[in-house]
């Protein structure tokens, strides 16, 4: 073992109480022992996904969030709206760690030759628990960085990139040609805006303000709609027509916005004019919902024919469907495009007891603004 | 020409005027002549399916509906909400035929020898216009009813027996063993029973009445759920786990009812409990829905997971989708039980003017009873 494991390591947890009641707090571990095929990376940088936050908060009201404990070791608590306990049901009083992906350094590794090849190296890794300051890891289910790239570049390799990248082959998979995508001023909407200018693909990024639209622009997209626009469905339906978009990725989830994206397509189909079809349109039109940035119930008026699907749509899901070897050739296309294509920006690097600060989580807690922290775990030492 | 050939034959018409309202008529035809790969069939019965009311009525208000004309050719007229009309945009001043399926006697051929064959043989046909007395079809179109068959058996050979198979064989193909049905002490509902018993599948028949599960019960069903009960959640969850359905069919299509079936599903998968899955289950739970009976928005709570799909479902789409030889195959099997598994009752039978009649509307009009009319256009003679 390198000198720089400690005996305690510290990780972030996230409790749900029966009583009601969410609790964050740090936990203090010893530093795990890799087995023979693992290595034990030293986590640098994790980055706060939407998809950490569902974990991170569970249903808790995060307005009632209140700090006890201290600086070093705080501890959040927040409260569960009695409707919703239910739904949390199966993870009461279990103590679960957070993180879905992160990059560091391999400090130690198993006796395995593939684990002991990675020693010293900068891998990316994904599969939970990276908001801790160790993390144990099967050697396989690394991603070794190439030389020159740090923890913070290589810490989002996975979620984002394989998302926009799923994207575009769900896409192609199902027979479409062209896409829309919603809250698209995101982090993965700027990966998949660029992704899409790369591959030569239409897309249709729907947005909510025009500070969000400016953005975009500025960064190549052509087609932007603004949904607070008077002018949007008129907006959204050109935009299709011109892409010829029969497939939309949707981030809001709860509202009209779903069935709005069927309607304006439906309305791009027909828009041509000809013979009543009394079903509509026969071309399938496609919605899948893989975010709840609106958790409200989603609402269909249905005025979008009898040719339409609206699903869920997860990255886990998807990589099973289309299998390792497409996964492979997904991931090494996002290595070649870590510093450009789909690299990742962050408004801010914090610590694991910052990531607990009210006045962070009042930032990055706000799903639906463009920022985007990373969770340093090791930032200032290890504890 | 057989000398039962007239010079005038009626036709029922829908039309959407600009003005915003709907205008229900008969029109004098000249009896068409059949083409060499045509058969000229008089109709002698022609359901009026749910589908059939779309059409018929279109966006218009029928508890605005008035009456002119006389008993024999009688004009109905209604509004139609302003909302409603962008909807209609493709059909003003177009003066429809309506009807998609019946069945009747073949009273005159083209001349090639698969029109001549039908000489005199009672079939049944789909395509549209079938609210007429006389129709002509391609001989290939029509399907000839075995001997011993009267038109009011096999005027119904299509919509509902296509579609009560279509169901299965979409249950089969995406993966399911078993499916929930809604609305389902209809026409269809009830055959779809049967043949699900025929068949030895799993059927969760959700009725709105006490009544309506009765009626279920006494012909066989299994499980049968009371949508207006106080324990529905609880009852379908119990009828979905003891039935393994994934897949539901849901004429309703507005308001929570296609959510719930997905909750339930969801409830059902979970139950056994085990580890917290923050996605829920991965098997994939789906809805589809093929009719409006509650033509209001359909409202998703997503307390469903992340793995499920709801779409439109049509029987033309699924005719596509498996192609000619299934679709022979299914028709086969119709016939074979047309007197049984697929036989259909109806609650009275009305000539074309009688259709038109205020009162009969407000009964065969109120599409969630199981009231089921008959058109027989040659009823009491040719005019």
């Amino acid at each position: 073992m390198s000198q720089d494991t400690h005996k305690v390591s510290l990780q972030l947890r996230s409790l749900v109480r029966g009583s009601g009641e969410l609790e964050l707090s740090l936990v203090e571990l010893p530093v795990p022992e890799p087995g023979p095929d693992e290595v034990l990376v030293r986590i640098e940088a994790a980055p706060l996904n939407p998809s950490d936050l569902g974990l991170l908060f569970g249903a808790a009201d995060m307005t009632t969030a209140r700090s006890a404990g201290t600086d070093a070791r705080p501890v959040v608590t927040a409260k569960i709206p009695d409707g919703l306990m239910r739904a949390m049901a199966a993870r009461v009083d279990v103590s679960m760690p957070v993180g879905n992906e992160g990059a560091g350094i391999v400090i130690a590794a198993g006796a395995s030759a593939e684990a002991q090849a990675l020693l010293g190296r900068t891998v990316a890794a994904f599969g939970g628990a990276m908001y801790s300051q160790h993390r144990c890891v099967k050697a396989a289910q690394c991603l070794p960085l190439p030389p020159g790239t740090t923890a913070a570049e290589g810490a989002s390799c996975f979620v984002n990139p394989l998302t926009a990248l799923g994207m575009v082959e769900t896409m192609r998979l199902e027979g479409h040609s062209a896409l829309v995508h919603t809250a698209a001023a995101s982090n993965l909407g700027q990966m998949l805006n660029r992704l899409c200018l790369e591959d030569g693909i239409g897309l249709v990024n729907v947005v909510r303000s025009a500070g969000q639209a400016e953005l975009l622009r500025s960064q190549g997209a052509k087609h932007v709609c603004i949904s607070t626009a008077p002018s949007f469905t008129q907006d959204l339906t050109d935009a299709i027509a011109a892409t010829g978009a029969t497939i939309a990725f949707d981030a809001v989830g709860g509202g009209r916005l779903a069935g709005q994206l069927l309607a304006c397509m439906e309305a791009a189909l027909t828009r041509s004019g000809g013979e009543y079809q009394r079903y509509g349109s026969t071309t399938h039109k496609q919605v899948y919902i893989y975010g709840a940035l609106d958790t409200g119930p989603t609402e269909l008026k249905r005025n979008f024919g009898a040719a339409w699907g609206i699903g869920g749509w997860l990255l886990p899901g998807f990589l099973q469907r289309v299998g390792p070897e497409t996964t492979q050739r997904l991931q090494l296309r996002v290595l070649a495009g870590l510093k450009t294509t789909f690299a990742s920006r962050y408004t801010k690097v914090v610590s694991l007891a910052e990531a607990l600060s009210l006045e962070e989580i009042a930032v990055y807690g706000r799903r639906s603004t463009g920022a985007k922290y990373l969770v340093n775990p090791n930032k200032g030492g290890v504890a």
